[in-house]
Order: C-alpha cells, then structure tokens, then sequence
C-alpha cells in the first residue's frame, strides 16, 4: 500500500486511497455531510426486453454473457441462503472459466461456504472483496492473499454505498426461493425458503444488470414481490440455489452455557432496572445463543406485567414469532429471517412484516428505524476501556466476522454489550480493541457474567440502577478482574500492511486491519 | 408561444420547447432510444430527521415553509383521493397566502373539485399545470387562461418523467389515509380510505422534500407500508383529506344505457370468438359503466367454461372482487382501487395486491406488466379511419379529459375500444382525431353498438373472426353508418396558440393542442 494514511477522528491510522479510489477518514459520528446526488443508473428501455415478460435464459452462464461479464466488473450477491448458498461459487466458477479477471465481489456478506472463492481470488478471477466475511475468506484476507484491499461496510453502509453512487453495481445475482420468469420474487416458499429478501434491494434498484436465480419457478405474478422483476434482466431457473438445512436452522437454540444464560439473566435485570422495558416498547431481536435467551427473558418480564412490546426488528426466530402470536409483541419488523417457524410466520402473519436494511439501517435516507429503539443487544469480540467496541478481528488480529447491522445498531437508544469476560482464556475488554468497528461514545452498556459496566456517559442509567442491587461496576474493575484470572493480553503481531479497511455507516473510514504476521 | 414548429412522426405539428425546456417530438413508437442515468435526488442524511422518527409538523403551512416553499417550484400531488381530494387546494391556498409566484402544479391527475386551483392559477401563485385535467382546469386550459403551457403524460409516462428527471420534483404532498409520524402510510384505512397509493410512489422516491398529509395518525409502525418514511420529510396530522363518498363509490354502477348494454356484450362476444379468453388469461379491467360491463360477461364466459383468470390489472370495483373471491381470477394487481368492496379486499386479500404504476406501466423500465396482457379494453373521445384514438379532447377542441393510463394499455396484445359510433349527435369516428393520444398502429379493434371494426394490422383477429356471425365491418362502414344519421361533423374551431402537449410514454411530444375560439 502506497496510500498516504493519516489518524482519523477515533486515533486509528487509515489510508486516504484504497483500490484507487479516494477516502474520507472518519471525522466522528455526524460529523460527515454527503454532498452530491444519488446514483442514478443508466435509464433503461422496455424495448429491449420481451414483450411476454419471459426473461429466462437457459443457464447462469448465458445470463452472465448476456449481462456483459467483463473484466474488472463489481458482481453482487445477497447472503439470505447464508452458509447454504451454491450461487454465488457458481458465477465466479463460470467467471474463471470464461477467463475474466479482475472482478470485485459485492456480497451483502460470505460465510464458510465460500471458502471456494479463494480459489477465484487465487487464479486472478476475483480481484477483491468488499463486504462481511465470516470465516475462511476472513482469514484468506487477513493473511495479506487478497490483490486489494477488502472494504467492510455494515448493512446500513452497503445500501448507502450503493445509493451514493460509492460502489457502482455491474452486475447483481440474486438467489431467489420462489420467481417468476419476470424476475418478481421471494424468500418464502420453496426448498430453498428464506423468508425476507431485503439485502437484494439496493441490488435490484441500482445494478446496471441484475439477474434473479431461483429453483421454484412460479407462474407470473409471484406474489408477493419482495424484489421487483421491473428491475431484473434475466432469470435463471437451476436444480438448486441452495441447501436448505443450511438456509434457516430446524432448531435455532438458545444458549446452554451457565455463564451466557446469567449473562442473558443480568442483561433481562438490568433492562427491568433501568426502565428501559415498558409497555410499547420496541427492541432489535437477535438470533445468538444468548440474544435469544435474552428475548426470552424479556418475553417473561413482559408476560409479568401485562404489557405488549409495540414493535421489534429481527433477526426472527421461533423465539420471537413466539412473541408474536402470543401477542406480547404487536409487529415484527423483519430483516432476515432465521428459521422455519419464522418463516411460515412470514407468510401466514399480516404483523411480521419483512422491509430492508434501507428502512432499518440506512444513515444517508430521511430517517431509519434505528434510532427509534428502546434498546438493542449486540455481541463483540472485544471492547476497550473507552466502550469503543470491535466485532470483526479477534484479539489475534485475525478478521473472521463482518459488521452486519452492528453499527448501524449503535444508533438505538440504549446498546447493551452482554459479552463473557473472557473466551479461551483471552479477556475481552482491553486497553485498546484491535480494530474500532465503533465508537465507545455508542456503546451504552457492557454485561459480563461477573458485572455490568454503564458507559460514564449515560448518567441516566446509572442513576436508574445503582439501587437495583444488579453488580454495577466499572469498566476498569472488569478489565481488572478478568485479568486477574487471565493476565495481561498480548497484543496481536501485525504487519504494516493494510488488507482491509471499515467504513463507518457514513461511508468514512473508521479503521485499518492489518496482515497478520505468518510463521 | 414563439417555440419552433415542427411535424412529428404521426404529422402532427409540436413545439420543439415548452415552457423553456427542450422536447423531442414523437418519432414513432419504439424508435426513441433514452440516453443518461435515472435521476438521483440530493443525498440526505439522518442526522437532520428527528432521532425518535416523529416528523410531525403542526400544519400543512408550516411543513411547506420547512421544506422550503418558493417561487417557482414543481410541487406534487397524487390523485387517490379522486373528486373527493381537499388536500391539493390547501396547497396552494396557502402558497397564495404566502404570496409564492409561479409554481407548477404536477398532479398524477386533477379532478372537478379541484376547480379552485383556477383562482391561484389567476392570481400568479401557479404557472401551469402538469398532468390530467379532468373538466373544469381543462376548460380553463383549454381557453387559453393559463400562462405555461399544460404538459398531459400517461400514468406510466409521469413516473417515467420522474425518474429520467425530466421533471424534478421540489416538493410532494401526499395525503394519506393511514400514516405514522415517520411518514410511512397506506390507504387502507380510516375515513378517507381509498385503497392503494402507487401515484405517490415516484413522488415519494424522487421529490427533494415529502409531507406526508393524514387525518388517520397511527402509531409506528403503519402496516402495510405502501409509502415508506425513509422518504419522507414532514408528517401533518389534520383533520379530514378527503370528502369519503367522493374518494371511493358504495356503488360503482354498470350502465343501463341499451346501447351501452349492446357494446358491451358485442365486446365480450368479440372476444370470445377471437380466443382471447383461456384457461390462465389476463385482462386489465376498467371501472366505467361499459368496461365493468364488459367484465361481468367475461365472468360469466370464465364460469360456462370453467376457466379462471390467472391475473388482471384494475381499477378494481366490487365486480372484479367477486370475480377474486369467487375463484374465476387468481390474482388481481390493483394500481387503483375505486370503491369501498375492493378496499376491503385488498386489506383482506392477499391475492389482491397493491402495486404502482411503475409496475404496471413504466416504459422506461426492464419491462412493464402491459406488454403480457392478453386483453384491455378502454374507452377514446374519439378514433379515426386510421385507428387513431383521443381521450383527451372532445370534437369542440376542449380539453377536458387526462390520459391516464390509456396509452400504456395500448401495449396489450389486443385492444379494444368499445365505443358509441356518436355521442349528442356528433360521430365518433372520424377522418381525424382532434388530437392523437395514441397511433393507429397500436389499436387492435373497435366496437360499437352497429358493429365491429378490426385494424387491418391484425389478419389474425380478422381471421379468426370471420365465420362469427359477428357484425365485423371497415371503419370507413361505420363511419359511413354514423354520418349517414349525424351528418358529417364539423371541425372545431381552432386558434394557433398551443395551450397544452400530449406526450407519449417515452417522453416524446405526439401532439399539441391548440386554444379554442371564444366568442
């Protein structure tokens, strides 16, 4: 990397050009102001398409050319089929085989199943990525065997890129459970169902070319039509876009841990204590072992008292759709859906409602749905003494996790962290996290098993608590304690080299990650 | 008007500006290839939306004021509300109020009940109108009253202008029947229900500043979100939009006219034998007395032989919902919904499914829902021996009708216009149309209570009819039969001035018309 890097609003050192392309160091939240238009894509003719609304093409590939698949092309994929999806390997299988190079992958997020990318990132195929990566293509990156640099953005920020015209779509395939030959589709029904589609919105608005891939081919209308066909090029009908045990869990669990259910306990408390449940009140609801576990608790406390929460944006599960059609929750706002039941609730419930990043999450739109929460509960791979939080590096620099809504989430009310104090024997809150995927300014509450630490910020909740009888302690007490048991963390050894950087929700740059250092 | 004169591809004299902007005269259908991007409106940011989503404004005066109201703005408004509307006068009362000069007016369409914009109109608050006139605004227009020139677009050709930003829109004002305080809204409930809100969705997408207007305020969130406040500026509570039994009918009525009667059985007899009905068609169903009609034969032709209809488009009205709930339509795609029955149906249906006329009637997109249509039937004010047809202006030159989505329709496989051969006397088939809204080329058949004229285009109609036993005449028999009783009419008297252009779904200029002569 020859960028010129300079130290942004939170001390992090971030190059000011990455793949060519200019950057704005994070200047602190709100601090930013976007100026300009938002994208426009090349307007299109209804000539050029088939009168009888038939736009299938015999195969991916032939979509692929049909669409111009070039060199150095950006090719975006939603991760609805999440660690099931067999399209996205497909189109960049097709993309070596024709010999094209050079390409930027735009996934909405990549899972273990991708692991098969590397070999297209390997034999020049693919040129970077810009988007999450849980796992393998993580590591890949981390290890400094990407060309690029990875850009990471959070749910929110990836709409946003696209609609300021900052990632410029080529070419989106959108794996669809349900479509007709229009291109109108769905996550709901299916082998291969999903529920919601929204991470394919801004796909489907802005792409110069979108191609929907579906293994349920329905008859014209597919109803009901979370993407658009007016937007899609071509469909593709295959065998199989996906594998449906690894779509949505049969079996989405809650937590067994002893130390994760009295955290999920102590973060139920805490939430009573401060006030933060009350009649009407809305959360985010999250599909992690102690998230759910929390939800529940909230559902009893709720149950407790007679009270209905008025909305909740999901991360839906049966735990939540249990919520639901029990009536203590009156909508279910639904931006990715997690398991079967939650899925036929989808379909057969009027109040589970599915919308997208874009209403949820989207900091560049006249308002979303964020900053209006009651509370929302989050997980890290470490914080620091400042609450600044990380949630994509482990405390070996290694990048295994995107951001997801994570950031876009710090916008509620009240954020709460329930996080062990330690993992492995390593703790988790530090002097200084690894990378700053936020700003502690945005992290309200941190919940360990041996204590809660309130942000000095929030004067409000420590008054509401301190008489609660809850473990209230600082943040330095639990840094303390944990290293007490552990000792003091080494810092990861890092190379000077940048293989990713993190955008705040805004767009600027919040951080670097740097290589790994390889035996 | 100094404009440049020029003859466009159906001879029809046009200006090559108006209202000083540049336009293209209609080169034929399909010949205009668009260039450039969609447009993208100004990116905004949340930091300026309230942080807990209430965008409640106390009056409509103060919610113009925020969003900026000046001399010179487009200012938008949807028609839902129908010949029951009070929220367009309001606008512009206090735009007068306010002493603006020289906005335009860009209704989706503009009813008899908006006759008061006349005032403002005269007092200079309003420059011209863009968009359907219905009755008095275009007898106004029409007399040459009016300082701009009127520009009149097709439903789909509206949101076209929008979105390739030919007409930006400064600010949108869309009353609502239900709405939250972050601006997401329906028109499914509350006293001014009406349905559907797709007019107001380019508006919504587009417009640099929305108010949202109710008298029907609902907590967050408003389900189903037909208008989504991630667009929306300010949100106003008060307290009536709309006069109810002017927004939707109780009583949508079939006529009782014989000859009506006549037409319309002819029509569905024509369409029979011609084999445009099957198991799995698709029509697009009107609400005038002859179309609903039409669709009650069609019913009953479905329910002799069995078959269901696979999807209409409407207008939908009491009968296409009986036909929905009753089996003989599986689903029924409604851009507007005209009375209380089909209301409840699209809340409580859900194969009765909301779409927007971008859907349904978009040019500019990757292909729109006309095109697959097997049958549409519409009316015209009148055609000629070429198969041209007007709907907006009647054989005086006045203009008193807007186009709506008549010339999206004509991109149906087959057309119909059943049709009076006179009205008052006065034929309705002539050797010229007063003003070509659509070319001949585009017009499949005529029906009238004397018999059936097929444009010599469509051998296969023509073949397919010929052993019908069915009155298939020329066009030059009709008008013969039609002059033979009335006399050949007169040509309207005519000044030079061009007070209004018709254009075509492309953006092109197909006509102009021209100012009648006033005692």
């Amino acid at each position: 990397m020859a960028a010129e890097l300079v130290k942004n609003a939170v001390g992090r050192i971030v190059p000011t050009e990455v793949n060519g392309k200019k950057q704005v160091p994070f200047l602190g939240n709100g601090k930013y102001r976007p100026e300009g238009n938002r994208y426009g894509p090349p307007i299109v003719c209804s000539k050029d398409y088939p009168a009888d609304g038939n736009k299938l093409v015999p195969s991916l590939k032939e979509a692929l050319q049909a669409a111009g698949l070039k060199d150095g092309m950006v090719v975006s994929t939603h991760h609805h089929l999440r660690n099931g999806d067999l399209v996205a390997n497909e189109v960049f299988k097709i993309a070596s085989e024709m010999k094209i190079k050079d390409l930027v992958w735009y996934p909405s997020a990549s899972f273990p199943c991708h692991a098969e990318i590397m070999k297209y990132l390997d034999d020049g195929t693919i040129h970077h990525i810009e988007g999450s990566m849980n796992g393998p293509l993580g590591r890949y990156c981390s290890e400094g065997k990407m060309r690029g640099t990875a850009i990471l953005r959070s749910h929110g920020g990836r709409y946003q890129a696209v609609e300021d015209g900052e990632v410029v779509i080529d070419i989106a395939v959108l794996a669809a459970p349900e479509a007709d030959a229009f291109g109108n589709c769905n996550g709901l029904h299916g082998p291969s169902a999903c529920g919601g589609l929204g991470f394919g919105l801004a796909d489907s608005q802005y792409a110069h070319k979108s191609i929907v891939v579906t293994d349920n081919l329905v008859p014209f209308p597919c109803i009901p039509m979370q993407l658009y066909g007016n937007y899609i090029d071509y469909v593709v009908k295959i065998d199989k876009i996906g594998i449906p045990e690894m779509i949505v869990s049969g079996t989405t669990q809650i937590t067994k841990s002893p130390d994760r259910l009295l955290i999920a306990e102590l973060t139920a408390k805490f939430c009573e204590a401060a006030g933060l449940i009350y009649d009407g009140f809305c959360f985010q609801a999250g599909a992690g072992g102690t998230s759910l576990s929390i939800g529940i608790y909230i559902h009893e406390i709720l149950k407790r008292k007679g009270w209905r929460a008025r909305w909740s944006i999901g991360g839906t599960t049966k735990y939540s759709t249990k919520m639901l059609e029990e009536g203590s929750l009156e909508y279910m706002l639904d931006g990715q859906t997690f398991d079967h039941n939650a899925v036929e609730s989808m379909d057969k419930n009027d109040n589970h409602y599915a919308i997208s990043v874009f209403h949820t999450y989207d900091y560049h739109s006249k308002g979303f749905y964020l900053t209006m929460m009651d509370l929302v509960v989050l997980g890290a791979t470490e914080v620091d003494v400042n609450f600044n939080g990380n949630v994509v590096t482990h405390s070996d620099g290694l990048l295994l996790h995107g951001i997801g809504g994570w950031q876009n989430c710090l916008f509620a009310k009240c954020t709460i962290l329930p996080i062990p104090l330690f993992r492995n024997r390593m703790p988790v809150i530090l002097d200084e996290v690894t990378t700053i995927v936020g700003p502690g300014s945005m992290v309200d509450v941190i919940v360990t098993e041996r204590g809660i630490a309130i942000n000095p910020l929030r004067k409000d909740l420590i008054d509401k608590t301190k008489h609660s009888g809850l473990p209230i302690k600082t943040i330095q007490q639990l840094k303390a304690e944990a290293e007490a048991i552990c000792g003091k963390p080494a810092k990861p050894e890092l190379e000077d080299d940048i293989v990713a950087i993190i955008k705040w929700v805004d767009g600027t740059v919040i951080d670097s990650v740097r290589k790994v250092k390889t035996k």
